[in-house]
């Protein structure tokens, strides 16, 4: 008679998902395909999506009832839109074990960290990985593989950041802390301010010139292909640093174009050669991996 | 005893390539690749670059001598910088043989259009396929499959405009025709303009920010870490243009951050909806294989 089978030993025990879009269904994906947890349960207010992110493996069971979902949970990751989390953070942590960690993925930091109070089993986080693309049916395992994963913790335990670092760092993630406002700056002059800029450019091409459009084009406003009602709650949300990055960016681009008007070779050079050195530090400090995504 | 071996019918005969950075040198790869010219010759400046193309296959004899690399060419292509291109077309011309066409691949083309005078062998090209890197070592013989050629002849022979337009063709190009006033205008809004925002952008990220940077900043980014010397002969040479479109980004841009202010969620959505929209249609319309680079 062979042996009985032993359940292999799982980083994490359940690990409840609340939203399971794109970076909700690729947390699913990633500690299935990793190993990571014994159960990986999936809570959405849309039964559709739910369906879709079983259909895709990314859960193991899914549905619409947060306190089912939520119920022996240790681990509770907040992956809606950045606008429902406050309130969500809320009512996760009325329905949470007392030993969960209550965690989220907005990439704006300072409502939903007040929102939490001072519960110390909430964590504010933010993975920076996305992608232009919206649902379970582009998430992938690899997402978060090589990128950087925010931490913004004021009020929360030590055991529950502990806890956070580890989810974040068994999914691939490089664990960096900083304040959550000190995140909402940094974001917006990293992320926000850069979106608002390629959704400026890839408005202003007019119909004639848009046939001249090529890979530089298309990089440059990669971003702006995005969902629009994500971004508008992103900037609505962050709109005073996103202004302070939109003031700091007009000034280097203004400082751009009097190099060009002024017709001096050497000085316009120099000006852009900055930009490449800035630009070639920036995204080797990222350490990106191939499969990295983020928006 | 064997039949001789015949020589396979080629496409064109012998092509000069004056430039062999990684514009000339995936085009000597392109024509190697698919068999189209009996021979391709490199010419260059710099010496260490024709070594360098000829290590890489991308030509089958080069030097820096002009008059001997265009003795007996059916095609010319021009691929040095955009500030070098008056002056080459009209030392070409004085060099290339009666049936010669010359053409060249400068981002922006008033100058050497007007620098080539009414000769009837000159067809003023620019292929919108590039790299923010640089040199014959990151060329390759995919660079202009799927992208778009545009041809701005004006006192172009139909003969010449015959031959330029099946050159970039047999390279998988789609050929365009357009005046050059009218080139540079779209190519400013299309590329040079992104370009200098992007450098914006860039420059502006500040070290502290820069952790955050991702696949967004990175993307949003990438132009912007070009060849500074390139883009500002491309800019200064294309000023009034460039001036123009960043003219028109700015318009768009203050469109977002005034719905930004207003904290009009409705607002701010339908202006990121149409520059998404936008987005797509440019990107669907070029139609980019997968290997198309254009700066």
């Amino acid at each position: 008679m062979p042996p009985a089978r032993r359940a292999p030993r799982r980083a994490f025990s359940r690990v409840a998902v609340v939203g399971v879009g794109l970076v909700g269904g690729s947390i699913g994906l990633a500690l299935k395909a990793r190993g990571l947890a014994s159960h990986v349960a999936g809570v959405t207010l849309d039964a559709r999506e739910a369906r879709a992110a079983l259909r895709a493996r990314a859960i193991d069971t899914g549905g619409t009832d947060l306190a089912a979902g939520l119920a022996g949970a240790e681990v509770v990751v907040l992956a809606a839109g950045v606008s429902a989390l406050p309130a969500l953070a809320r009512e996760a942590l009325a329905l949470a074990g007392e030993s969960a960690l209550v965690t989220d993925v907005g990439s704006v930091k300072r409502a939903v960290a007040s929102a939490a109070g001072r519960d110390p089993r909430f964590v504010p986080g933010h993975p920076m990985a996305g992608s232009e693309k919206r649902g379970v049916e582009h998430a992938h395992p690899e997402l978060f593989d090589g990128t950087v994963a925010v931490l913004t913790p004021i009020f929360s335990a030590p055991w529950a950041v502990a806890r956070a670092t580890r989810f974040w760092r068994a999914l691939g993630a490089r664990v960096v802390r900083m304040s959550p406002r000190d995140h909402d700056e940094r974001a917006a002059a990293a992320s926000h301010a850069p979106y608002a800029v390629a959704a400026g450019i890839a408005a202003a091409l007019s119909d004639r010139a848009g046939i001249l459009a090529a890979r530089g084009f298309r990089d440059t406003t990669r971003v702006a292909a995005s969902d629009p009602a994500l971004w508008t709650s992103i900037l609505l949300e962050n709109s005073d640093a996103v202004g302070r990055a939109l003031g700091a960016f007009r000034g280097s681009l203004r400082e751009i174009e009097r190099a060009i008007r002024s017709g001096d070779p050497r000085a316009l050079s120099t000006r852009l050669a900055r930009a490449a050195r800035a630009r070639s530090r920036r995204v080797s400090e990222t350490s990106l991996s191939s499969s990295a995504k983020s928006t």
